[in-house]
């Protein structure tokens, strides 16, 4: 009997987990100079709360939720993305008491169940930020900035910032309207995904690729915008203009949901083809109370790390190697090989990535598995040599070789670190 | 409508996540000085996997797995430990057909439907190593060696290792005999769990908290060793004793199973009122074939972080404090606002951990802010000074305080970090 990974899911080996940790590590440490702390929550949630988090009518809730009853016949369901979570914690454990805006960030696996198509996972991975108690337009452009930053740091070229401001609810309600006016007249023309949204999500019709050749003249949403969004959304643009970040308006740009107010916004990059969206955000400052908190302000973004790592793959981005062995040691003889067991262990303990041979393999296999692991240096200890109290070391990159005590062998290497 | 999350879960919050992230660090960083790599396996994996690999009659299997139909009509379990999606990833991606030892670690959640109780959750987390394709018994040694020394690292007070063989299953079949002849006797005399015990695995009878004084003169495991079992036990436990690792024999530490062999090993700590079992592991030869590979050696560990975790706490181990500001940036007026909007982002872009306000405070409550975030330096910005071009900054340990350009901000701080 022979076992498989369950459909859409992934194994990260070593060779691939590098990428991995060095893009995790990235985000962390701009999330500790953008003075985000991290939160986890747990891997599943009450059914509920992403009913009423996410939106009930949506794609995710509707046909993608891995969702099923535990032994204590609660409907449980694996967490499909990170904000509701976050936000239920934030209420839960009334972090919205302490005195500062709550900046949070998390990374780790979601899970939806998608349609199997190449590069997209049923459990994947998201990091993401949730800055919640204020609804300052600096931190909508702070958010933006962090985003941009981390795609910066972790070497991805060509991104793009689109945003847009979508408003209040009751600017976009206003702006429903004026929208189906146009749209309806055109009903029979568009696509069977356009006419479905212009009844459940209008404002998502502009985004369909392929009817916007019937979407010249419509109205934009920018156009409705009242005096404080409008306000709100001129600061954003003049944060971000003073930071440095390049972005353009794209106002068809909307996210799905009545509890999204003022700043939308898109990362795009070039994919494999096409232009392709590789993480986005927006201010939601009608979440928290939907989901039984009381009103606080918040704006997030969210962005898959997949996706990111198989641009940054298809750049053909290098990685610093973290993988290279500080020293390998080789064994020659029963005495020696006890002798290098010890040593071995002394080498990690003073901070040293060493590596030996398990396989009682002859000293020429040995030095291959050396050069597999890049191995800064080689140290052979020999029974002779033992008896003398002495151990060859071998500088790889130059073929330069001495024969030192062995009592000096770790602060030999510690020192040429 | 508010939420919680659900029953045996937990959020772990900025105040905790660091100690966390702390002791994530440390066992990566161990992990790179012992060569092993890091290996990501899916959160859950088909039912069968682990009614294989961790064994159908086990309480794990039986009582305590997150098992549900998905969407495609497959019965799926999130996993309740590590070792079997390691298994069965190393045999189907055919890592075995490297050259090397496979040395792999993971770190992350496992799920496990428990009764609940403090220090117990349903979701919890656990560090491990796996070591595929080797029989060396300084591999066994060097696998206790780690997790002795990640506990040592992380600041853990007064670990004991715990050591014993199983022997091969030949071995364990002579020795069931001894050990049931010896028990049959007192069958009535024991208790319940020891009863069904005898039944089921008569090994883990001698484990029993209650009954130990019926076991005297009981058979122990060390005397039915062959050979080939006691060489190799010698061996581990000479490199042990080499690398100065403390470890005690303890006769009666058990596997549960069948394809466990040589090697049982646990890590016991004081915990609070008792001693208790914060780690353990061991070699387990028969389980690549178990799961559908070919005949391939294995030694592993696994350790609950949340025990690790409390008992930190419970020693009252301080952890360096990661979580100072470099610098908390005051405005001061509508056009200062703009300016520390944008220095704020060059200081973080600089590698620099920067905040300021959100909420539109008063200089007293944004300096209280400062205080809160052990800020090492404030930055106050006027529209005075920025006209001037100035920006006062406090050195906050000393109270000193002098007035700068407010283009040398950046390289000031950078450079005094």
């Amino acid at each position: 009997m022979s076992f498989q990974k369950s459909p859409g899911t992934q194994d990260i080996l070593p060779g691939s987990v590098e990428r991995w940790q060095y893009v995790e590590q990235t985000a962390r440490d701009i999330c500790r100079r953008f003075n985000f702390r991290e939160i986890r929550t747990p891997m599943f949630e009450s059914t509920d709360l992403f009913k009423r988090g996410v939106g009930e009518t949506t794609d995710i809730v509707e046909k993608e939720m891995y969702t099923f009853t535990d032994r204590g016949n609660r409907s449980i369901t694996l967490r499909p993305e990170g904000t509701a979570g976050v936000v239920r914690s934030y209420v839960e454990n009334k972090i919205y008491g302490e005195p500062d805006v709550s900046k949070l960030y998390y990374i780790g696996p979601m899970f939806r169940y998608e349609r199997q198509q190449a590069g997209r996972y049923r459990q994947f991975h998201q990091f993401g930020v949730e800055a919640l108690g204020s609804a300052d337009p600096a931190l909508d452009a702070e958010v933006i900035a962090l985003g941009y930053t981390f795609y910066t740091e972790v070497g991805l070229k060509g991104v793009r910032v689109e945003i847009n401001s979508i408003g209040t609810p009751a600017v976009r309600a206003d702006f429903r309207d004026k929208l189906l006016a146009f749209l309806e007249p055109k009903r029979e023309l568009l696509c069977k995904d356009c006419q479905s949204r212009m009844d459940r999500n209008p404002l998502r019709v502009l985004d369909c690729k392929t009817d916007q050749h019937h979407f010249e003249g419509a109205p934009s949403i920018l156009d409705s915008l009242d005096e404080e969004c409008r306000t709100h959304f001129d600061k954003v643009q003049t944060y971000l203009t003073d930071m440095g970040i390049p972005f353009v308006i794209n106002p068809k740009l909307v996210r799905g949901l009545d509890y999204y107010t003022h700043t939308a916004f898109e990362y795009k990059a070039e994919g494999i083809g096409a232009i392709d969206t590789i993480g986005g955000g927006g201010r939601y400052n009608g979440l928290v109370s939907e989901i039984g908190g009381p009103e606080q302000p918040g704006v997030g973004l969210g962005l898959g790390l997949e996706r990111t790592i198989m641009l940054l793959e298809h750049q053909a981005q290098q990685l610093p190697d973290p993988h290279r062995l500080d020293v390998y040691l080789v064994a020659l003889g029963e005495a020696s090989e006890r002798r290098v067991t010890q040593l071995t262990y002394e080498l990690r303990k003073a901070g040293l990535r060493a590596e030996r041979d398990y396989l009682g393999r002859k000293m020429k296999a040995q030095l291959k598995s050396a050069d597999r692991f890049e191995a800064r240096y080689t140290a052979i200890l020999g029974d002779d040599e033992l008896a003398r109290g002495e151990i060859a070391l071998k500088e790889m990159a130059t073929g330069e070789q001495k024969v030192i005590p062995l009592d000096q062998l770790v602060q030999e290497l510690a020192g040429n670190k």
